[in-house]
């Protein structure tokens, strides 16, 4: 087929000019003879190409000086194994608020290390909300504290930044960051995958407060610490070039389009147009999430008859909508609209609802 | 330009219609309205793309059923640390053979972790030539050897497999993997970044005999447990994709073209062409490695009078021969000629050092 509007959770789509520009040069970058997945890190084309990435993510965010950015190999999920390794001291304690799934996984890969107190949790709840700051059980002495601004699968973004006074806020953002404009100077660490607002997956965004990285942290190997990366600007050992190319294509196309402001408002109009053909279909779909927890960027929601699961998504599918499927842990549909998703994609994705719900309600 | 030969060391030169079928396809594969990097990895199509790519490998190396697989990302670094963290309890003694920079790297990954001792060690000699076996200090009750078995900076490479008898053998081979037929069942551990012989940089192959999974090794995070990316195939967090797709479509390349047996012939005649051209050359470029630890991979050659290295690089660029400077390290040439490097390549490459000897001798 043509291309499809794809909705897919992560690896996610990418704008199509961008996947057309590498489409291009992919054999012979810039009249170079060779592919920039050819070309060595330490070369002045892909020197060129790293820096300009950063530079341009630095204008997108408004990252200020003191902060280092890195371009790193391993995910979010490794990580957040780093973040314990290299900010916390050995059995030092930390506090994680749990609004999900991805919340749940970053406090798994720190028990090894650290003393690590949940202290806010939604599981109760079955995160559908974010439990209110009143309730948050911070300890004084903890080395940071941990939470995940966006929850890829149960659809619960915070939209504020928790107040967390003298204390590190840790914000994993890998599937909100660059969505909106983000006050980066509130956060000790924040960090990204690629694979949802930022590009392919593959590389991973960590934004740092350089006096954290005097921390001693625990021991760990040198390819394992944050200060050597930085140290290293990223290139402690080859970095992924390709995909830190296809990122930094992503923020030139950011740039162009208007930046985060932009992207903030057509985000908004997306996810609300999403949701209100929710709300509006008498309970043939539904979203179970409280109202000021929905995510702007995954929006799961479940069909009124679990029988219909199957006509939907085939019948999505042959309207040109794909990757609609919610996630195994919690079953229905969803629909992640990240910043490469056109309004057009979410406008055809609420028409066919509205149809399928005319011809099957 | 149209493709130069690249003599990169990594990242390196890939197959011409290798890159030519990710360039046709890079905005829908096989017809399904979405790119392979957008697509999710849990999904029917990138899981056929890893699960074939797997198979093609097993079938290239003859690797064992009692060896797991692993496509990871940390490129090679990344493993050396993790080797000790799941192979080796805290504070064991390792033994090291270090034969040039990546063996030094690699040893200094693990000296966090275990008591990591230097059986044998080329420095000395300038990581000329490879300590006899003879002499080499094995410790008994090692949690296992490492050795590289070929150094991508000094051209240093094993043209043989060292015997440690009950000790798992662990082997680097980042720049020397699929050159020729190699008998994984001496190994332990053989790990690999793809981005010389394999594809692009950003994944990396540890294969790993699965009976050292049982060691407990020391207190990790469970995303730098080997034993849970064995569980997850791979995709304990997202894998990178589009990294994964290409290299294998390189192994699909290399089954086509012959197997690691092809490779392996033309490898040898690549690497005598070169070797023979600096050799009859009386002098003007010299290589300094001891004869029987040529690499077949990577041949730093030197020019007699250094005043003739900026001519030498700006001249063969002009010919289309590309990234032929050596590493900061050495100074000098260095030749990398990678499966993917046609003999062509290196002939003309053979060609164009013999005029410029002409007309600068």
């Amino acid at each position: 087929m043509s291309r499809a509007y794809n909705f897919s959770a992560g690896p996610a789509t990418l704008p199509e000019t961008v996947l057309q520009q590498a489409q291009a040069e992919l054999l012979d970058w810039h009249g170079v003879g060779a592919s920039i997945v050819e070309l060595s890190h330490r070369g002045p084309e892909f020197l060129q190409v790293a820096q300009e990435a950063e530079a341009d993510l630095r204008t997108l965010m408004s990252i200020p000086q003191d902060y280092a950015v890195l371009f790193l190999q391993g995910g979010a999920t490794t990580q957040q194994a780093l973040i314990a390794l290299n900010f916390a001291a050995p059995g030092q304690t930390v506090d994680y608020a749990v609004t999900g799934h991805w919340g749940k996984t970053a406090l798994k890969q720190v028990k090894p290390y650290v003393d690590a107190k949940v202290a806010a949790n939604g599981e109760a709840g079955g995160f559908r909300d974010i439990p209110a700051y009143g309730q948050w059980q911070l300890s004084k002495d903890a080395a940071y504290v941990h939470y995940t601004a966006n929850e890829t699968i149960h659809g619960v973004e915070f939209r504020d930044i928790p107040d967390t006074g003298d204390v590190p806020l840790v914000g994993d953002f890998s599937s909100s960051i660059v969505s909106e404009p983000l006050d980066v100077s509130k956060f000790g660490i924040l960090y990204a995958g690629a694979q949802k607002n930022l590009g392919p997956v593959g590389v991973s965004v960590v934004i740092v407060r350089r006096d954290l990285l005097e921390r001693a942290g625990q021991p760990r190997a040198e390819i394992l610490d944050y200060r050597a990366h930085v140290k290293g600007e990223s290139m402690l050992n080859t970095p992924p070039t390709w995909n830190w190319y296809l990122a930094g294509l992503v923020f030139k196309w950011m740039i162009a389009q208007g930046g985060v402001s932009e992207f903030a408002q057509r985000n908004a109009r997306k996810s609300a147009l999403l949701y209100r053909t929710i709300d509006e279909s008498g309970g043939f779909y539904r979203n179970e999430v409280a109202a000021g927890a929905r995510s702007r960027m995954n929006v799961p929601f479940f069909l009124k008859d679990e029988a219909l699961d199957k006509p939907f998504l085939k019948e999505a599918e042959a309207a040109g909508l794909i990757s609609l499927k919610g996630h195994r842990a919690l079953g229905g549909m969803r629909a992640s609209i990240y910043n490469a998703m056109p309004e057009e994609g979410v406008q055809a994705l609420a028409d066919f609802m509205r149809d399928f719900q005319n011809r099957n309600g």
